[in-house]
């Protein structure tokens, strides 16, 4: 039987062998690791990286549980009872324009009264959409998902296209990915579904090396970084504006700083900042629907 | 009779009046003017400086109209109607962290079924509280408020409390100011509440010149503009994720440039950001009910 000790026990080994990748990749930055207790039971340990390569970097663990606030549990639609919910969140803004954003979740979810769900997913954000790496990084993905269940991609990846939308642009967040949510005994046994979101978790780590390896070390103009800084506004206003799970954060009275750790560390607006030709390129990839795999 | 083609003039008189004082304020930045028209009706006068002194500011002029969408008249609880809203926003960031955020809106609203009323108000964020400059400031609105009625200046600095509240970070946006909405027949005639709010909207510049003048050529340190830049994060937080007029805006698909020249050029977000003890005083000072006035 899985029981929610070892699926905390397995996020926690997840979030470690992140952090030592990353640490690895950015090959100065370490972690700074943040233990913090919620008043109602439970906690978490945020982890912050200001690297050389990473500008800003958070892989957050908690698990918190207890008895159900009454807003969290008439919004799902249910009685009293006593909850765990535990995950791994990570999102990561890089100092070379060329390396994009990239954000992932995986979480689970149980009460007292034997209802459990797991949800999750990967998404990325390239401040320069470069096709081939869009494909590279859909490609594998798909590959992780389709271990497990080959309706799981393109279902997963539209659910991406309509969540990661930042409606009042009328553009998406970046190039998409996957995203899930209440993946229940509908969907297979909690074995199963538990080692999906490991299979998503662990594709992580090489998923995001490519993205990075591939252009790290690559020149950027001023113009670059000040691009840069004007589509991280872009994110966040999707954070602020419409990610449902920061909102239910700021609604319940989370631990603010780590919900908002992914805020990038510098951000600019400008009116009617005016792209050039090649940043209406990757604009013109945000759209949703759009196929990277053929 | 007041008509609502002589209120539209009224504001756009009071547009043109703040955009001259703030370029002779400025002393070098000029407001670049960007036309735009609704397609159900209507338009505004979008202005910008980039200053010498004003790093970003928007002094915006609307009067939009037509057959009101069905999103609005539900939510204001009544039946289809052609309406009309009309108003004046500006928004400040100043270069000199000494210098305070100053927002003021003032607006007129009817429907072609006989309702109609005012709304609007000042309020001040400065990224260091200095208790003379506040009370200065309050005393001003509770001037121009008490030679329309005295009861007033208690009722929208209360408001303004309330509406400019950061309820994650559990702090005010700044230090207030005032803040009113609906004032219809109730509260006098349309003439006599038309004058309310252009006293309002005049008090504007000699309330800025006063904050401004006294700080802008202050010296500042590295670690000023840091932390300035961290307190226009705050600034986001509540435009994006508890400001009903901006919220109102993104959802009914709004001018989106126009309603977000709010946000700052440039903003900050750091982990745990640690204030030391000058920006702990202001930390202190944030919070409802402060009575400024004694």
């Amino acid at each position: 039987m899985v029981t929610k000790e070892h699926i905390i026990a397995e996020l926690k080994a997840l979030q470690d062998r992140i952090c030592d990748s990353l640490e690895e990749l950015d090959g100065e930055g370490r972690f700074e690791q943040d233990l913090w207790e919620r008043p109602g039971g439970g906690g978490g340990r945020t982890r912050i990286i200001t690297g050389k390569h990473i500008e800003k970097g958070g892989v957050n663990f908690s698990a918190v549980g207890g008895n159900m606030p009454e807003k969290i549990y008439k919004s799902i639609g249910i009685g009293p009872n006593r909850f765990v919910a535990t995950g791994v969140s990570i999102v990561l803004h890089p100092v070379n324009p060329h390396v994009p954003i990239i954000h992932m979740n995986v979480r689970y979810f149980e009460t007292d009264n034997g209802l459990w769900w797991f949800g999750g997913g990967i998404d990325l954000t390239p401040h320069y959409v470069d096709p081939n790496l869009a494909t590279s990084f859909h490609t594998s993905l798909k590959e992780a998902c389709d271990k497990h269940d080959s309706s799981f991609y393109p279902e997963f990846k539209r659910w991406a296209d309509d969540y990661f939308y930042v409606r009042h642009r009328k553009e998406t967040r970046g190039i998409g990915g996957i995203f899930f949510d209440r993946l229940d005994k509908s969907r297979g046994s909690k074995a199963e579904m538990l080692s999906y979101i490991l299979e998503v978790g662990n594709a992580f780590i090489p998923i995001y090396k490519k993205q990075f390896l591939d252009n790290y070390q690559v020149q950027y103009s001023d113009r670059e970084k000040e691009w840069q800084l004007h589509r991280r506004g872009r994110y966040v206003e999707f954070n602020l504006v419409w990610d449902r799970g920061t909102k239910f954060g700021l609604d319940t009275d989370g631990n603010i700083e780590s919900i908002l750790m992914s805020l990038p560390p510098i951000t600019k607006w400008s009116y009617k900042y005016a792209p050039n030709e090649r940043e209406q390129e990757t604009l013109a990839y945000l759209v949703k629907d759009y196929n990277w795999i053929d």
